[in-house]
């Protein structure tokens, strides 16, 4: 038997680790046996995986400072990992990351209504802070659809949205001030708890930054008030041209929804033909989901004056929620579009871009005429309002040919909305998925300023490496 | 006669650059005659005077870039100036700066109603965009006390705010892209026309870098639908307990109101003594201004409750606008706050500072007793919505005694502020005046790292040398 001495050193360098790791964390939160680590060989972008080296559970900022300063010491390269479902493959762990999961890290350390703000662990799953706020009147804004599962640090990770961003504003509105561990390991505060901010406004930079900046282990967030009263409309088109019309007439109409999504044929039938089903009429062209919150008096107007919007732009019917309970069951058949796509075929692809909201009916046309070209199946989720657009590719992972189109496919979205003045992603980020497509939108320059930048906080580049912004050829700095 | 060599030198190298200079923007572009200096000296912040070395102006961002190019090559440092009403010396030429004056670069250069937003070069005054698109039915949001003077370039350089930025944020809100001219002299853009943001966000970390990264030369910004109407309230207090007390319940209350204002009895009484009086009661203790803005139906009801909450609170007095005149004169006492103070003292020292909503009672107690302590004139106004508070000292910049009772109780107010979790500046910028505080907020840490993003845009240190992070005493880096 040779023994091949350069993979002993390896492995006794490797056991070395995470012994000392073993002594920060307990040796029930190391996990290194490769059973153990497939459960996080991807995030819920399944068409990315990589089995991370190890995970390290921690349980606060000084364990997540200590664990870093030796892996720093170390060169090994470390991912922050919440809940995992991320859509842009952003928790993935390259070049031999380890995974630091933050899902322990979940208790709510001060709530404070007089001047609105909570500080909460980042391994907070999103919907409980609002859970534990609302019976004082007060939510957490930003809503991810996967809010019940997703945890506060991803959705700061990758500047999450919602579909009541569009009244609320994404992620960065919501943080006020973060603890952060920088990739050297030393712990620093970003921002206050004032609105203001002052010096570079670091907390902006750092949401957003999709881990590439260090891990934010406690974060100030804002506290909204409940809205008295919130309508619900269920709006329904005969064609997508007349749904977009009507979508831009309400913003026109100086009238701001706390939601406004839109959803087409393809996926209201596939969720009516779900479990999930919850009355949606399957042959219309669209369905528009309106949400407008405020004063009960307010709405009532309010709502009456959507409601002749649409009519004028063409709707077949509109349906006002009268209780609370026809407001969820509207909600619920958006909700669970993604998983309603789950019966259609075993995988799905959610696409994730943003154009201005005048260009949705050529866009969407185009889309469909791509699927056509490529004898795919596509279904289109809106964030409409503010022209997020979400078209999902239902294929089989296990059938290569259709894998091969699905990417082809997915290049020309991203080129026909960055063609008509849109962008690459709405809010699910770059991650590993859309790194290649940087280069659509920025130019070398750009890229090598946000290299800079990135070097400020992460220098040695072992912080969630090969994310979001890619490598350049010649760096010459 | 001995000739001074060195100075000779000096003299032909600066005519030399002169020359270059005139080249680019033409002969009358170029001021280096002293006395056409003088008015270039300081900006709105007069007690920090320096003498630039001389002003371009400029009138396109080719001019822009040629102008930074040659003046990198020379390692001559620059300063970017629109109309000079910043309250924190940001557009001082300090360190032999040449001033880049941008008032010409004036034009508005597209409108985009559908989309929501303008294409503007960065000298147009601020209240000029929204005259432009009014008639329309939209306007553009941040509205400093000085939007009739004050450019966009400047706002974006400082984050400016402004009395209705509490519903509509600052400037960094209403920005979407920028172009810029970096101080290489390069061209660049940052951002795009829609509302999600990729990548790091540039747009976000260069508004409020005050100068420091570049000079931006296009604002594309966004336009807001105006509001169907508007109602204005004025409330009076006979003690500013009570009008905190009223301000915070507003806000409790789940009401945004566009505007929420206070002024005390100081500041009450100098405006009704002086040429703008517009009514206001000069015998209460605090006296608070309330815009709510929507739709007509919605305000009857708003107005109604923001009323109760006011009386509940002990208002002595609620006065509701019945017209827009009655609007507008009210306003005018409020936007005239600063000028009547001119009539008190040859100089006003406008302080600028942040604090929690629900410390405005206690903090607004001890600035009164720093006022007795020094025996200044010290009168408040208030962004009181969300706790910007603008302490502002009356005085004699010739009596040195004074000035320098001034400076003490400047520092005094803001430690007070810092102390109860508040922040040195919320709307007007660092610049040179409140260099030395930032050490009040943030580590040395905090500061090596603001600096060395810094030194990503500005390596060489040319754009607005010396303004708003202090330089570290050991840069090991």
């Amino acid at each position: 038997m040779v023994v091949n001495f350069l993979s002993l050193t390896l492995i006794v360098k490797f056991m070395s680790l995470i012994n000392k790791l073993k002594k920060i964390v307990g040796a029930n939160n190391v996990l290194s046996d490769p059973t153990e680590l497939l459960v996080y060989e991807c995030d819920a972008l399944t068409t990315h995986r990589s089995l991370p080296k190890a995970v390290v559970l921690v349980s606060s900022t000084d364990q997540v400072s200590k664990t870093i300063k030796i892996l720093n010491q170390e060169n090994v390269p470390f991912t922050a990992r919440g809940a995992g479902t991320g859509l842009s493959g952003g928790a993935l762990a390259l070049e031999g990351s380890i995974i630091i999961e933050m899902a322990k890290m979940n208790r709510v350390l001060e709530v404070n209504y007089m001047d609105r703000y909570a500080i909460v662990e980042t391994g907070l799953i999103n919907i409980n802070l609002t859970r534990r706020v609302e019976t004082s009147g007060y939510f957490y804004a930003p809503d991810p659809s996967s809010q019940t599962a997703c945890t506060i640090g991803g959705n700061i990770a990758e500047n999450a949205g919602g579909p009541h961003c569009l009244k609320y504003g994404s992620t960065v509105n919501h943080i006020l001030a973060l603890k952060v561990v920088l990739p050297s390991g030393e712990v620093t505060m970003l921002g206050s708890q004032g609105i203001d901010t002052i010096g570079y406004d670091l907390v902006g930079l750092f949401v957003g930054s999709e881990g590439t900046f260090g891990i934010a282990t406690e974060a100030t967030v804002r506290l909204q008030r409940l809205p008295e009263t919130v309508k619900t409309l269920m709006v329904d088109f005969l064609s997508t041209e007349e749904a977009s019309r009507a979508v831009s007439s309400i913003i026109a109409a100086g009238i701001l929804p706390s939601a406004l999504e839109m959803m087409d044929i393809v996926t209201v039938q596939a969720i009516e033909a779900s479990v999930f089903a919850s009355g949606l009429p399957v042959d219309a062209a669209a369905i528009v989901i309106i949400d407008l919150d405020g004063l009960i008096v307010d709405l009532e107007v309010e709502t009456e004056r959507v409601k002749q919007i649409c009519l004028n732009q063409g709707a077949r019917s509109v349906q006002i929620a009268r209780d609370q309970t026809e407001r969820l069951k509207i909600w619920a058949g958006r909700k669970s579009a993604f998983g309603a796509m789950g019966r259609i075929s075993p995988d799905l692809m959610v696409q994730d871009a943003v154009i201005p909201r005048s260009k949705l009916p050529i866009v969407l046309a185009k889309v469909y005429s791509i699927a056509k070209t490529y004898n795919l199946r596509i279904s289109n989720v809106f964030h409409a309002g503010d022209g997020n657009l979400h078209p999902n590719i239902s294929y089989d992972g296990r059938d290569k040919d259709e894998v091969s189109r699905v990417k082809t496919a997915c290049r020309e979205i991203m080129e026909l909305c960055v063609g008509v003045g849109g962008s690459i992603t709405g809010e699910h980020g770059v991650g590993a998925d859309k790194i290649d497509y940087m280069s659509l939108i920025f130019s070398e320059n750009d890229l090598k300023t946000m290299l800079s930048i990135r070097d400020c906080f992460n220098p040695k580049q072992l912080a969630n490496p090969k994310k979001m912004i890619p490598s350049l050829r010649c760096r010459a700095y």
